[in-house]
């Protein structure tokens, strides 16, 4: 991605190359900080507290925490606690789970002694293999801005988003606005409804940001109008990411991703859903057994911004003490789904394209 | 309704008797301000700037505009312009636009010097007749709330509603909670899942304050979760109001509703609209003729809220000069409406079904 005009990803080793460097995303889009990782503790926490959000790079983070474990102390006892320590983090983002379990694997069979390069040479090949991923997703995803976009050859093609599957939740490119970036590249001029995500409001706080940073036009827009945009023909596509997707193809995303199914369904606007192989769930077989995470409902009634002073501050919506409920993610069962759009090609959201695809998990 | 355990409307005469005081609704949930309006500009500005809000009490303080404005001048000239004024404050609630153009020609019937006294009498039936509707409508939703109530004795009744439907909304006793109020008073143990209603937060703000001075059961969610609570079995039936509907059943109300509406027929939760028949269009042949308000993008961008010094502040969730959009109502076809809950009784969602009621619109 580009930040004012500088190349830049999401997550890099700092310059003593040992400790690692993340945007602190609850500062966005107010201010940009760099924030550097010291210790496991730091990246469980950069996870916990959403500093780092989006399944691929809550998996990147992951790997560049545990390089950091066996940075400090390379024993068995603090391969597994500081395993254990990042799991804890976030329940729903698959990539965090099968992160963590590949690269305990491949280390609990070095030598101690080992364990620090192999962390780190693995740690970098999770991130260079999710920004190639990504640009693939993008190039296949390319197909389909095309053809709808030649279906309108005079106005720009409207895509609508949800939450910031974009550049900010991956190592680089993003899952679902990695076909825009790639469309743009390609001389396709592209408006993105960007959708504020409550109660986080990812859209408002990054996906507005990066697509600024971006060059691409866009227009922000509470959940709620996102009905009303599909019903009154304003919106062309909806491209939306995933944390965990089972071989059924049903998917398991950021609150509020069903409705906007549910409304493209009813007003035959093509829904699809940009997959990264690192969010398929191969043990989940019934989409009701997609562990959902509840957060904090503070996240609900208090809202963070900027003030007239420039200063980050929380309000309350709220009157005093009422009850909230918080969950942060639903399910968006497959047959409302037109499509997966993967780095190793397009397909249905069925067992069997996905098998088709991905044959190591038959 | 109650407010502090006290029983209270939300217009009223001041105590001096043509004078009329309104609770100042952008103020809620932090603070209850009665706002006094002198003349037909300070209630065209209250309309305007949502201190009322909701179709009922928008006609209702629309009505009472007009009786200041005879107090002060009873001209044609005067009552002309003076109609113009409150029209024009906003486009889609119904009431407004309906109460007028009644009042308008019963005035224009007196001679000037008769005009104020008629107006204040006219303006207090249209305000009696919204309570005396709204418990007629709370009755017959009774019915509905019992028979689910039934289905599930050892549990309280999950009811979802959106936006502000409530007392606040209307005269007195609301139209959506209505229901709820009277369901209440019979004993049965109403839950209601309150959805903050971005981006006027009205959810938020107004209807999880009226539930608690009522003394109801509720938890807030962000909009984003409704689909979620619906398809995982926490919601028994969703009631909704409407600013404005078609003789063919087509609701046009607040933003959101529309997706609430494919979520309950997705998960086959019955879904109610209370509808007092002065929300009904009778010039509407077609839901694409409802006039949708658009609002400032400022709603979208910046959030109300109260700080930790207790001061009613506001903070932008943006990048500076983010475009947004802020469509403020939404068309929930007639199709996705399990039944309309009226003054006179419950009907279809159909123009049979809405002129067997409303014979006089035949």
């Amino acid at each position: 991605m580009k930040v004012n005009g500088q190349h830049f990803r999401t997550i890099e080793l700092a310059s003593d190359a040992w400790r690692v460097n993340i945007i602190d995303q609850t500062r966005l889009p107010h201010s940009l900080d760099i924030v550097t990782l010291d210790c496991v503790g730091d990246a469980a926490h950069a996870i916990r507290d959403m500093q780092v959000r989006g399944a691929p790079l809550i998996g990147a983070t992951a790997a560049y925490g545990l390089a950091l474990a066996m940075h400090s102390d390379p024993s068995d006892a603090y391969l597994d606690s500081s395993i254990r320590m990042l799991k804890d983090t976030r329940p729903t983002a698959v990539n965090l789970h099968n992160e963590l379990a590949r690269m305990g694997n491949a280390l609990r069979r070095e030598i101690p002694e080992a364990r620090r390069d192999a962390a780190y040479r693995y740690a970098a090949e999770v991130c260079a293999s999710d920004a190639d991923n990504n640009r693939e997703i993008g190039e296949h995803g390319l197909g389909v801005l095309r053809n709808l976009a030649s279906q309108h050859p005079n106005r720009a093609l409207n895509i609508m988003t949800h939450c910031n599957a974009g550049a900010l939740a991956t190592v680089d490119w993003g899952t679902a606005l990695a076909p825009v970036y790639v469309a743009k590249e390609a001389g396709i001029h592209c408006h993105v409804w960007v959708s504020e995500t409550r109660p986080r409001n990812q859209g408002a706080h990054l996906t507005a940001w990066e697509l600024k940073q971006m060059g691409v036009d866009h227009t922000l827009v509470v959940d709620n109008a996102c009905g009303h945009l599909m019903q009154s023909g304003q919106v062309d596509i909806c491209i939306v990411g995933t944390d965990r997707t089972n071989l059924n193809g049903d998917v398991c995303n950021k609150i509020g991703t069903y409705l906007k199914a549910l409304a493209a369904n009813a007003s035959a606007v093509p829904f699809y859903v940009a997959l990264p192989g690192s969010t398929l769930d191969t043990n989940a077989s019934h989409s009701a057994d997609f562990p959902i995470e509840f957060r904090d409902a503070s996240e609900v009634t208090d809202v963070i911004g900027k003030n007239d002073r420039s200063d980050l501050h929380s309000v309350r919506i709220t009157p005093d003490n009422t009850p909230a409920c918080n969950p942060a993610f639903d399910v968006t069962p497959a047959a409302l789904i037109s499509g997966l759009i993967t780095e190793r090609g397009i397909c249905a959201a069925s067992r069997p394209a996905l098998l088709a695809l991905y044959p190591e998990y038959s």
